[in-house]
């Protein structure tokens, strides 16, 4: 569960500009607070069920924007780039991979 | 109009995913192959009201779409620092510099 939670956490802090206020404070309750379902239900007088679908569904648009966007998927593939870059740029003499790595980069876009 | 067309068609390119195919095929037909609202009405059998209405709404969608996510001010924002990066790269002893760039491309994520 713990790899979902992070996944989880990545698409709501990229894609939760597109969401309702509801589903923002939902996700943020559960996902970063680390609240139950019960919790959060008690909290806004509703079902927990009603909070349980709320979620699913959200979670549902989070991987379609993903899906769509892929901006999580590029943040990876650039922290990954700027990690190598790094590592080229405490070193001398290696500035051919490093203008390789910078044309990486640049495609990636 | 080429400032304009030029943002269109960089936030169409970033947000065309997220549009139906009907805002899709309208926009890529005037901000892309350059046709007239009325070669595009004509095309979908529909008013030049009608088309113009659609895109109007639709670059609407993508301006919002843009204050949400900015993805293109941020693209530019990359594009900027990876100049700056290829130019570094190509002189000697200006590691430190390089170092400060890699580092305002990994805050920008």
């Amino acid at each position: 569960m713990l790899e979902k939670t992070t996944r989880m956490n990545y698409l709501f802090d990229f894609y939760q500009s597109l969401l309702t206020p509801k589903q923002k404070s939902y996700m943020s309750y559960y996902y970063l607070d680390d609240f139950s379902l019960g919790e959060i239900a008690e909290e806004y007088h509703i079902s927990r069920q009603a909070v349980y679908d709320n979620i699913k569904r959200t979670e549902t648009m989070l991987e379609e924007y993903e899906e769509k966007l892929l901006l999580f998927h590029k943040f990876l593939e650039r922290q990954k780039l700027i990690a190598k870059l790094k590592e080229l740029s405490l070193v001398s003499n290696e500035k051919e991979e490093l203008q390789e790595v910078i044309q990486l980069l640049e495609k990636l876009e």
